[in-house]
């Protein structure tokens, strides 16, 4: 088995592994280096009361963490299952080299999730969308911007 | 002023501050459910080296870790500027009742950041994104997600 495999494999058997154990959904996921695993996740959404902490979020929060870094240069991630558009988001943030992903979001919506249904409201305009979205105070947010691009010495990502 | 642009008052002077300190991006967030405040966030990406650490995912993560729950239900989210992809999918994980943003994306990308470039990436085809990304184990692992399926106990989200 190639190395790819083998990395996807150790991303399928965290999944397979979290769930079993009862600690989250059946996710996983491994970040790579020059050929190491440099960081890894797992779903624990229901276990950490924490809605955005999905296998890919960990594994690049661990991984940023181990490198020192806010960015994953070079990188690859593998991931169980394709990307929700909130860990897919996370991904291009991170700047990873490459994405390698098992099942789909359809066999995932086919499981209960929602991944699929999530793809579809972020592409309709926001007045479509089943979370209502309403603007307020635009001209006093503008200024923030404003502010930010006259900022001397400011990190940006 | 009423209700609403208080809180979203707050959500900006957030930003504002965060930007002041150098503490991070030019963003704030706040969670509000009956009428106060139960969650704030500010984007950290360049302090704590963590790419997925925006206003919208630390106010979540922040209300979430409050409650003692992994949804946001009854909940409004007011954040300084319209949500990237990632925290839009982590807004709709995280089922709120309604969300209020201030400036737009295309405010964020005159000041630099990527928000709808990965507005435009999400919405095409796999093989046509910047980053490449393959498939790879498919058949195994689906197994995951039909052990999912089968398994009791499991809480769903």
């Amino acid at each position: 088995m190639n190395n790819k495999n083998i990395f996807m494999r150790e991303a399928i058997d965290l999944a397979m592994e979290n769930m079993n154990t009862k600690n989250g959904g059946p996710f996983g996921a491994v970040v790579v280096k020059d050929g190491k695993v440099i960081g890894r996740g797992v779903n624990t959404v229901t276990t950490h009361n924490d809605p955005t902490a999905h296998a890919e979020v960990n594994a690049i929060r661990d991984a940023c963490a181990n490198l020192k870094d806010f960015q994953l240069a070079d990188c690859e991630i593998y991931s169980s299952c394709e990307p929700c558009p909130m860990c897919l988001g996370a991904i291009y943030w991170a700047r990873p080299a490459k994405l390698y992903f098992a099942a789909t979001k359809d066999d995932a919506a086919a499981a209960g999730f929602d991944d699929s249904e999530i793809y579809t409201e972020i592409s309709l305009p926001k007045n479509e969308r089943k979370i209502p979205t309403e603007q307020l105070l635009h001209k006093e947010a503008e200024k923030v911007f404003e502010n930010w691009i006259e900022l001397d010495d400011k990190i940006e990502y």
